[in-house]
């Protein structure tokens, strides 16, 4: 998938949401707990109820990793169930990867061929031949940029000798030559809209994965008054707020709910 | 296990290697290819014929979930053989995690509950609370500061506004104060040596892994001469050059004897 047919998906849709799998069995409905793989027959119900509404779903990699290989049997159905059932869906494999170049090729094949993904995020640290494994047709590397955590400024706020640039800045100038708007997208931080300008400034046309709205508190507004541009350049992505909306069987009522009002905001800055 | 049981155990075996489990089911002998789980059956024997020799064995994760489930189901035995039968074996998951808190979390009760391990590799990117789920008692964080590969010098080598320090630099400074020197160490990259001594005036009682010895060609002498500390403070790696020295049947025998080669330089450092 490129970035024009991602744009296209978000209009048919009239959504650049993402929802998040974090899919943490504790807090899924009793009903399903002792079912073989519970992560799994939870994420196919809520991408049953919401698919329509969203252009991405994103399974967070260590959600699974903490149940071993019985964890990455769930993640890997999970990924088989959405590109069968619904293969306009950008999927990302929420991993925050990164290695030395043959490790990375090993990575870059369970993302995109074991878990069949279009996309995976990753950690710039260890520089371009940890990034270029990841470039192949079709295919997405998500650097991270700006984060929405608190240490994101331990080190991504430091400032540069040479430019007087910020290291999140430095990030984006320079990886943004790595790639294309085709093959490269940015995470960042929902709460620090305020930084989505600086942003702009050096990725002017490359989509962004904005985390933390909802549970974690960013500003849906000022993320798209901020970071919009000609094709949408954003993919939204909600997680607790959505898989957690509702309990027991109407779990999946609450998630299409909590789905719609999201993607209802986002509808109207598309029109 | 803390700095002073990893250095008792440097002493006993009068060794500071660890052996890089990446094992790819193709470069393994073909006798070994049909079984049920090729890069368990292949990793038990080298295990078996190098424990004796070495003071740590690190999985590097991507080289098995290119496999998804069976690849981490092939992990998961390795480490348990690992820690049944050779307990005193500090066992590092390599990995390059890191994430915001919650998520961070899940991958240590990943790696630390579910794969027994000792340590983790983590990139420093995301600050503070990405790193912190990991500082858990008798458990390692091991983070990347300077990394052995071309790419190292995209960021890691940026200096800073305020002191002119380097990136990797900042990071040493700043993590070291997050953990002791009983739960956090540092990656640095062999082929750096000259970089060494730089390290050592900043985090002079931490332990380092080094990578990068062997196949990606650092030089073992430089790196003991400016690295070593008073508890040795070294775990160095090597993983091409052990696993893959010799072919068919007599693989467990060739990497015995290139374990043996570079244990013996440095068991002459220790006396």
């Amino acid at each position: 998938m490129n970035a024009d047919q991602l744009y296209v998906n978000i209009l048919e849709k009239k959504s650049f949401l993402c929802i998040g799998l974090d899919t943490d069995p504790e807090m899924i409905p009793a009903f399903l707990k002792n079912t073989e793989l519970p992560q799994y027959e939870f994420n196919k119900q809520i991408i049953d109820a919401t698919h329509d509404l969203v252009v991405a779903f994103k399974p967070n990699l260590a959600f699974y990793e903490k149940y071993g290989s019985k964890g990455w049997e769930a993640l890997e159905k999970t990924c088989t169930y959405i590109k069968e059932h619904y293969p306009d869906i950008f999927l990302i494999a929420d991993g925050k990867r990164g290695d030395i170049g043959n490790t990375s090729r090993m990575y870059a094949e369970s993302v995109f061929y074991r878990l069949s993904c279009d996309a995976v995020t990753l950690s710039p640290y260890m520089g371009r031949d940890s990034v270029e494994p990841f470039l192949v047709k079709d295919k997405w590397a998500i650097l991270l940029a700006l984060t929405s955590n608190e240490g994101s400024a331990d080190f991504q706020l430091l400032r540069m000798e040479e430019k007087g640039s910020t290291l999140f800045e430095e990030v984006l100038e320079k990886t943004s030559h790595w790639g294309t708007t085709d093959n490269i997208m940015y995470v960042i931080g929902a709460t620090k809209a305020e930084w989505l300008r600086k942003v702009r400034a050096i990725v002017p046309d490359h989509f962004l994965l904005i985390p933390g709205i909802g549970t974690q508190g960013g500003n849906l507004e000022e993320v798209i008054t901020n970071g919009m541009n000609k094709r949408t350049g954003l993919i939204i992505n909600a997680s607790r707020s959505i898989l957690y909306a509702g309990t027991g069987h109407k779990f999946t009522a609450a998630a299409r709910s909590a789905t719609l009002e999201l993607r209802q905001k986002m509808g109207s800055c598309l029109r």
